[in-house]
């Protein structure tokens, strides 16, 4: 698949419809090419200018003495055709075009679209957009993204792989989760999908070993079949969570006046994504969720929770949500609650959900752990901290990162409330430790590993 | 209801076992009180002390030269027959009964908390608790929290009472609370419900000026037809939302061993929540956001929903919400959409979502919204403004309190992202604006106010 390589790899970079005016995209997208450090050569594209932050500028991507290999397009749409036409002759690769006013604007637009395709396609260069946002590439330091960092923060650098039809979308997710501590590893904006789509980047990051799972926003796709196909392929290498916008018939209506691409009656999406093998995503937050638990846990053999808590009424919603969502509660072996009897006060009663009782310590948790971790009839375990109560302290950090050390299972944390539990997952996120912020979430997050894992042993076993 | 006053409005307080020593409860619940203004005399009550933190200390109520109105008691269980005896000998009219040690830890501590329940009653004393947080009341500055406040933040002033079985689910949402700037009237956590239980409250609750709504955290309770009855009665007068943990059988066996009370059948609860026009949550995160609606939003007159955007992605996937929760996009009024459209850039295609398209700056909001609050097709209004887009400056702010000013619908706003976003959703909180972090929560808050709506209807037609 080398051809994509030039996106996420490319040796030179030209921004063309670099602007010397701080706020105009086309100086944000070169400007953040630099502070991001991508290693290799940017070239700053725009007729009137001689310099831009203090690099030569060219009259045109033809004028640069060099080979450039990916270019990124940010002129008004009416001149893209023009632009496009110069990259060809440079025998530019790849063309990443930023600009809207095309397909999605009526008319005129789709015409200015077709011309800009059919250039880059007698050239043999391929286009990502238009109406996009591009590429954020946390491993190749790429970063087309064209808002300023204070408006849209970048997430750190991780493990999922995501892939937005919308760019709004996209921007907004790539915020929360940096503001979150989320790592993503490549971020694509496909807009209007004049050229590649969603099956060409799936297709491209089954081999890319720094996503270990790929989230996908969608409205619609003008390639079913194949869309169907890559979905299956790479689900059985790595998990793919897919968000469908346009699942009803008035959110169907909206999207297409939104991306003028039909989007597919949703009794189609559910049953492609079910069949495949991908995990659906309902909301946005669901998408950021399950990335997080898919790309950070192990895969439970099994349906059967246990909670571990220190609030006895968030042990009671958690058990509600566990059985809301067709997950068993774990019953615990007689040899673990005769350990973990043996060593808890009174007041603390050894079943499942296991209640420490609000004066619980780190220690105690631990203790609990020890036993917990050994018995067989748990597939996967909640840990409920609530840092409100008296005894909590950052120790507790150090207690569950061990657990992560040996524990083969999924463990996921849930902890409610304010400015100090935000620290505390923080804290836990850092450690590799999926920590959510209400019952409710963990509880999706582990149904999402528990489809998975299904999914998985269905593919492997030929079913 | 002059009894509850007792708790809410004492005269004078006294806290017995009142302690010298930081860490423990006795000390936290004196300082708070101190520190958070009460109006009027407390004691504190130490017989190992002879002053804490400056002021003298009893060595019982008793000793106590002035009418005590309101004890609050963090004394070890075994010794708290004897200071709520200390209690009734002296006419003390109130007590909290912070200690836990009671009902909820077996046969022993049933009996001492039968035996302090029967003290009180033959002295005429009423009973919170015990095994609870007791109160904390932001207009009559009362905290009995007894967690220092950098591990619970306190709420601020607000319109909405909150009343927990559970004392860790009151002390985490109201952690939450304070972290999003949501307001709280009074906060009751009732523990063991000994004497005093959520139906005296909620009648008490039910002519408390500052009580806009009512939230409610409940397990299980005694009286399934006087809270039935209750419900019914208050819910003619303001939004109660209700939110009952053991709602599944493995929920119904974690609340059993959580507070010792039956937890009744889910079939029950659902059908007695439904009928008496009360609101269900089915998540802490939906009792909040359900109570920022009720407590701010005027109720709809129907189900028409409006979705103005500034992001496609966004508008689709809350058009998807609203048709799943069976509510409806607004057919737009034709002179609306005339005069939007003459006022708009071409890009803008006016429909249901209104997609103002990425370059919307807070004035084409304004222009849009001067049509919009207009039309009589429209029940209630979604606003989602991306602050990732380049034009949005603090002005939407100024935009939308003008509108809240004149706009007699619920118009509530969605804001999906990080720091940004979130100083955003501070500022409209601030101006009375109710504003949630995803396109489903944000919709299912307008489904919770369409829902008290019907059922306000439902009440004065005598249906």
């Amino acid at each position: 698949m080398e051809y994509l390589d030039f996106f996420f790899r490319p040796k030179s970079i030209a921004v063309v419809g670099a602007s010397r005016q701080p706020r105009k995209i086309g100086h944000v997208i070169f400007r953040n090419l630099i502070d991001l450090g991508f290693p290799g050569k940017v070239y700053p594209v725009n007729p009137n200018a001689t310099t831009i932050l203090g690099r030569r500028s060219f009259g045109s991507v033809t004028e640069i003495d060099d080979e450039v290999e990916l270019a990124v397009i940010a002129t008004p749409s009416a001149i893209v055709p023009s632009s496009v036409e110069d990259c060809a002759k440079s025998k530019v690769k790849a063309g990443i075009i930023i600009s809207g006013g095309f397909k999605e604007t009526g008319e005129d637009g789709r015409k200015l679209e077709e011309e800009s395709l059919d250039i880059a396609r007698r050239a043999g260069m391929r286009l990502i957009g238009p109406n996009c946002m591009g590429i954020y590439d946390t491993y190749n330091y790429i970063d087309t993204l064209f808002l300023p960092r204070y408006r849209l923060k970048r997430p750190p650098r991780g493990d999922i792989a995501f892939i937005s039809q919308s760019g709004a979308f996209g921007a907004a997710v790539l915020d929360w989760a940096a503001e979150l501590g989320i790592g993503i590893s490549k971020f694509v904006s496909l807009g209007n999908k004049a050229d590649i789509d969603e099956v060409e980047i799936l297709k491209y990051l089954e081999d890319d070993p720094t996503a270990k799972c790929i989230a996908v926003y969608i409205e619609g796709t003008n390639r079913g079949r194949e869309l169907s196909e890559t979905l299956k392929e790479v689900t059985a290498r790595k998990p793919v969570i897919v968000l469908k916008g346009g699942m009803t018939p008035e959110g169907q209506s909206a999207a297409l006046s939104h991306t003028g691409i039909l989007a597919g009656t949703p009794q189609i999406y559910e049953a492609m994504i079910k069949q495949t093998g991908a995990i659906r995503a309902e909301t946005a937050e669901e998408l950021l969720d399950f990335s997080v638990a898919l790309s950070h846990q192990p895969l439970p053999q099994g349906n059967r929770v246990m909670i571990l808590t220190n609030a006895g009424g968030f042990g009671v919603l958690t058990a509600d949500s566990v059985s809301k969502l067709g997950l068993k509660l774990a019953k615990l072996n007689d040899e673990t609650i005769r350990q973990i009897k043996g060593k808890m006060p009174s007041t603390v009663i050894v079943k499942n959900p296991l209640d420490l009782v609000g004066d619980a310590d780190p220690e105690r948790y631990e203790i609990a752990l020890e036993s917990l971790t050994r018995d067989p009839n748990i597939d996967s375990m909640i840990i409920i901290i609530l840092v409100q109560t008296p005894e909590i302290d950052p120790e507790i950090v150090d207690v569950l990162t061990n657990v992560t050390s040996f524990y083969k299972k999924p463990m996921l944390v849930t902890t409610v409330g304010g400015e100090l539990t935000q620290m505390l997952t923080k804290m836990f996120s850092e450690s590799g430790i999926s920590t959510y912020p209400t019952p409710e979430r963990t509880v999706k997050a582990i149904k999402a590993l528990t489809t998975c894992a299904q999914n998985r042993m269905r593919t492997e076993s030929g079913m």
